[in-house]
């Protein structure tokens, strides 16, 4: 057999030869550094034998961080090893310990267990001090094919594993790896050693998990571990965990008092407090406005309808997980609105359309309602009713790319606004071998061509995902990463075919005759909802001026100082600005303080010098701390305050 | 017995005197011409025995309008004569017409019928002209009291008369009235003969109507009159009958694309189109700005509550009819919101609250849902689904009145907007011999006494109407009467104890205790969807620039001032103006006219002069026709549309 080098060399090796023969094959200092390989782009240890004609790649202990998904399930092992070491010691038989599922995940790994007495949070760091002992005894890590039998004989008394052989195909080989006295069901693949894994590890968390994800079967305890390549990077990432947790939009939405989740109003349905609704006002007539200058047309339509809606757009029969059960009305059945598109396609048909007339855009903020498992409920990014930036683009075949370009434009300037500026698209295209697809394959190509040339016109980063598209038509997403270095999928321009068909719409063309329009779907912000639980955390909770619930404070430094204050807080507030006077009775500086907490972007301090010369002070806060300017005019404030609000700086 | 006069001068009569008898003791003249009277401020016929001690007001030929529900009363019964020989007259038995109830109503009157065979709309001319045949026979109106045993004797074979007969009770006389050889069971009062019938009446319509309005009943014929006691009088309602149906909201709403309703959506649920959802964004827009300017916060609440919610509330208990069913979600139930109140509450208990905080002022644009019959929906003025300009204002005792204050200024403000002048308040206080109300004695004579000090400084009429309160407070309604001379009840305030008390709301007083504070809810436009109906049909589709969903219409003489007309267009849209350049191939004045059908209220005509001197030629529609205006700088014309929108003028 052969396989290839990175350099396009080909290597000749024997029957059944492994990524540490290869390696071997090149020089001994190699195989002597080598930790991990990758075959064809998958990641492979050295010891599974290589696919004949493979190209390959060494990775070494130069750049480990290539195989971190290796070493963290490596790390895994070694964690579940030290785990049953941990029970052993406190007198608890071997076979006390089982074991669950154990993937690596990004950043890390967990693994569930069934355990004779709970582990506590203060046992990490012991657990974690067995996983460095482990790692110094520097074990080989090993790994064997067996039989489906061999593999019953050695976990049959182990009930989760069990039911996991039992499920393996009769005809493939089933692997085991060892290390030490510790061996586990695995595919891999491993470092060679427990020696070569990184020092740069840390146990998280434990908490519950049903076997299997079904919550009919019994509660495993999971523990959550992070590695990295080097001490830095785990460093690193744990500041950014940190200062993500201070930035939790849970946490800030509570402080900042922006919304509520009430059990007795209901699970997953956030009210927006005074605070959170400025953010949503401010955020739907930004969006309104830029709509309205590309030709959107505003709809609102009912949360909810009739069945035979929902039955004839296919969204009854194919999203039955995530609809809320039927209401029945006299003798009919309705749902709350799962997407607003139904809707929209039918005041689409309500009237004729001429070629002329397209592209038609409804554009709606439009409040839909989607079940989610309750174990599933996060804040404001995981909820069961949501409010869409909702469009739906009614065009013919030619206009798909000016369409997309308007979309893509639109998008952009959305997310540059908010300072996201490391935007990237995923482009989803047909996977070639599957035929699920509907609509015209003309029209798929077509479709797919324009897209390309549209973000191509653009100019931003982006990547074509075969097989990504979804049945009814291909699609485009951003993705961007925020200040935390987390990337989210923002936003999704997505090409439909199907609904068209089913509900039988129609324009008539230059020719007179009917032709079926092509409809997309776009959403720049997602939902209200994840977009600014998403802001909080972006920003920490320090919005821009535009944003800002509350956008100015003013503090007189006497009590003889508040009627030039309200003064000014009247000017402000009729101008339009959400301005507030603090008239407590404390002193300036907890004044100051309150303000920094209420996270208020400008404060104006305004005392005797002030009011004679009708002037301000001016502390904003930055990025960077906070800025100052004495003696300003005030007049001359409040133009640039309105300036900025009204450009959005 | 004696009777009291207007002048307050005792009229001694004999037991069992009547009104007529009352007539001729003052004289003989006033005998001839009295047509009814009205005992005690009741009308009565002059048939009926009198009440002893009795204030009376007689009502002669030269006041008949003060009677107008005895005229239309008793023009129902010759109607009802009329039809019955109609039918001999086609060679039916003289028992073959049933006859349901037949009551006066406003304007006019209804009788429903069993047909031996359908009346159609071409038959009642006919029926007309046998009715001032009747007239014209001039007979008398008898009054007879009758055993029930009698009654049942008279109408034993016709079903309903039987049915109703047997409901009524047994120690009660029954009255039978009889013109010429008509007899029907009658509680009157009636004119004394049909001569002095006004003859300014019309026969309206047929329609269905199941007997005694259940479905499961059989469907009676309802035919519909319309009477007034001067020719005058009748053609002006015919007039603003007819105007009424040019300006139906329904009608409108389909031409000028404002909603559709669709079946497949669902009954009762309007989708707002482009045009309209342009009116619903400027009124939430407008009312948004009042409410911040009146230190009102915004919220946004689920369309969702749990049912736990609502009965904490009492709205599931006590609105079950217009309740929708509950959505079962794991193991809880959820129910469509049908008010925003007790979501509101919950913010409000989102977070400790002090005296110095009150009031708070919460207001959402809520979209409520309620099940209403779907024979009873109509258009957006009787839906299953509508927002409202909710707001709840929680407030100390000693804060009533301004809050009060508060809320009448915006809505006086409000509906001056609108060009609807003519406002008058209705104050529901207490019924006095009622205890059905919760809240302490105290309270409710301070709020009562509070709401009209408010009322007496706004200065505008007002009616106090006792027993009209709530049983959880008083409340304030709006009536507002628009061009075609119609009352509508538009916003309401209402106070209210019940539901703090239910879900255990307080603040902390100045005093260091606990206290309760007082709810006021309150909606100047009541629903968006009910008040854009009235709006429609109050400006009949000529909305004023700033709420016109198409504002400014550019109409390019020919083509080759199209260039010139885009370049305008940019300008005014990028200034915020909703404007359209008509390029269609038409000539000039077609252009005009769709532009006037569309009733775009600003058309601005370009041609070689107005191009040449950056100008445009100017014409308005006006309710008096249209204004024209030449040689207009552009610029300046600009300034003046932004500030008509500006300025909602």
């Amino acid at each position: 057999m052969h396989v290839f080098l990175p350099d396009g060399k080909q290597l000749d090796l024997q029957q059944g030869a492994t990524a540490l023969d290869a390696a071997r094959a090149i020089g001994p200092r190699l195989a002597q550094d080598a930790l991990a390989a990758t075959a064809n782009g998958d990641l492979v240890d050295l010891m599974t034998p290589l696919p004949d004609g493979a190209r390959i790649t060494l990775i070494t202990k130069k750049n480990p961080g290539e195989a971190a998904a290796v070493f963290r399930h490596s790390l895994g092992h070694v964690m579940s090893q030290a785990v049953g070491e941990f029970y052993r010691a406190k007198g608890h038989p071997a076979d006390a310990v089982k074991r669950g599922v154990g993937p690596s995940i990004e950043n890390g790994w967990y693994q569930d267990f069934d355990l004779p007495e709970p582990l506590r949070e203060e046992d990490l760091p012991e657990i974690e001090r067995i996983m460095r002992e482990i790692l110094s005894r520097n074990l080989d890590f090993s790994r064997r094919e067996v039989s489906k039998a061999e593999a019953l004989a050695q976990f049959g008394g182990d009930p989760y594993k069990a039911e996991l052989i039992r499920e393996l195909p009769d005809d493939e080989p089933i692997t085991f790896y060892t290390q030490g006295d510790y061996t586990d069901l695995c595919r891999g693949p491993h470092f060679p050693r427990t020696g070569a894994l990184p020092g740069a590890f840390k146990l998280m968390s434990t908490s519950g998990a049903y076997w299997r994800g079904n919550e009919k079967n019994p509660i495993l305890q999971r523990i959550y571990g992070v590695a990295f390549a080097t001490q830095k990077e785990l460093d690193e990432y744990l500041h950014r965990l940190e200062e993500a947790k201070k930035r939790d939009h849970r946490k800030l939405g509570r402080e900042l008092e922006l919304f509520v989740i009430d059990p007795l109003v209901g699970k997953g349905l956030p009210m927006w407090l005074p605070n959170g609704t400025i953010l949503r006002e401010e955020l739907t007539r930004f969006l309104r406005e830029q709509q309205f200058a590309r030709g959107y047309q505003g709809v609102v339509t009912p949360n909810i309808g009739n069945l035979e809606l929902y039955k004839t757009s296919g969204h009854y029969q194919n999203y039955s997980d995530s609809n809320f059960s039927p209401i029945t009305v006299d003798d009919e059945q309705y749902m709350l609105k799962p997407m607003n598109c139904p809707h929209h396609v039918r005041i689409y048909a309500s009237k004729p359309r001429s070629y002329r007339d397209l592209p038609v855009r409804l554009a709606e903020f439009g409040t839909v309602y989607r079940y989610e498992q309750s174990g599933e409920l996060n804040g404001l990014t995981r909820v069961r009713g949501f409010t869409q930036d909702d469009a739906h683009l009614f065009c013919r075949p030619d206009q798909l790319k000016a369409e997309f370009l308007n979309v893509l434009d639109l998008t952009v300037l959305v997310l540059r606004t908010f300072g996201m500026n490391d935007v990237r698209f995923r482009v989803g295209t047909r996977d070639p071998e599957n035929t699920k697809y509907v609509g015209a394959e003309d029209n798929w190509n077509a479709a797919e061509r324009q897209i390309i040339e549209a973000v191509e016109e653009v100019g931003l980063p982006y990547s074509i995902e075969p097989g990504d598209a979804a049945f009814y038509g291909p699609k485009l997403d951003f993705v961007v990463r925020d200040v935390l270095g987390r990337e989210w999928q923002l936003g999704t321009i997505q090409v439909d075919y199907n609904l068209p068909e089913r509900f039988d719409i129609s324009y008539v063309g230059e020719d007179g005759a009917d032709h079926r329009p092509i409809m997309i779907h776009r959403a720049p912000f997602g939902s209200l909802e994840r977009f600014v639980g998403i802001l909080i955390e972006h920003y920490g909770g320090d919005f821009p001026l535009w944003l800002a619930p509350r956008q100015v404070a003013i503090i007189p430094i006497a009590d003889r100082h508040n009627e030039y204050a309200y003064a000014l807080e009247a000017e402000l507030r009729a101008a339009g600005l959400r301005t507030e006077v603090d008239d407590s009775s404390n002193r300036m500086n907890a004044k100051v303080r309150a303000a920094e907490l209420s996270k208020i972007p400008v404060m104006l301090i305004v005392g005797d010098k002030e009011q004679e010369g009708r002037q301000v002070s001016v502390r904003e806060r930055t990025p960077e701390g906070h800025k100052e300017r004495k003696g300003v005019a005030f007049d001359d404030l409040k133009a640039e305050l309105l300036e900025r609000y009204r450009t959005r700086a």
